[in-house]
């Protein structure tokens, strides 16, 4: 990995669940490099490499995406669909990290390919928790995509 | 959840990983109901309900699939290919379990639309440990389809 690989890019547009989410990665201290990009828009740039972010490789994707669904601009679901609907970016893990329990948007996200649900827990140190795993799971335990 | 539902398909010829992952499994005791099926195409009439599984409900699919590639009969990308080209089938969550580090199992297995790749420790212990990070993560964390 360089010094400018990014591990972990999180697509959160509510200030708490970001202040939050980084502060559970930050105690386990397996990712060391985490984005956050606050909109579907820039979500999508970022990893198609365009734009604001020309200068980035799509060779070099991160190794987990945590994707929120209710985004301003463009919205999880319509974001998660580009992904995993063009072949250079299918590859990458996607985890939905949301408050919605809706049937739709849980099955919706499976048929459009996600590679995994989370329901965001509402109690505080249970939040921190889970993000905890997710990281030790996506990033210690799978085996990412080798390009 | 019916007291016929499984909550983890298991598709694995080799008989020393059958037994150390059960093991690893019931020491952890989250997951009830583990079904093993020991080559691809008996993994694929169980998922699809057809042959001698025809009693079993396509809609009531196990939260994990643990996958190996190589298997007798069909082959584990090619039971993968069928499972998520399928609607009724795509969302049901797949991890591949395998020795194999190749880049073309793994990018072939994310392009197919696995949900998560796992190579086997050759460690025992290890082994064990992946294991149940496993079966935490996909029983208690996730969020499995809804229907």
């Amino acid at each position: 990995m360089t010094e400018h690989e990014i591990e972990i890019l999180l697509i959160e547009d509510n200030p708490d669940d970001i202040e939050l989410t980084l502060h559970a990665l930050q105690r386990h201290q397996l990712a060391n490099r985490v984005e956050v990009v606050r909109d579907g828009a820039e979500a999508l740039e970022f990893l198609f490499c365009v734009g604001a972010y020309a200068h980035r490789r799509i060779d070099t994707p991160p190794k987990l995406v945590l994707l929120d669904l209710k985004l301003p601009k463009v919205n999880g679901l319509e974001v998660l669909r580009q992904l995993k609907a063009d072949p250079r970016t299918r590859m990458i893990p996607i985890t939905v990290l949301t408050s919605s329990r809706e049937d739709h948007d849980i099955n919706e996200s499976y048929q459009l390919g996600v590679n995994s649900y989370i329901v965001k827990p509402v109690d505080f140190v249970q939040f921190a928790d889970a993000v905890r795993q997710l990281e030790l799971y996506w990033l210690v335990i799978n085996q990412p995509p080798t390009r």
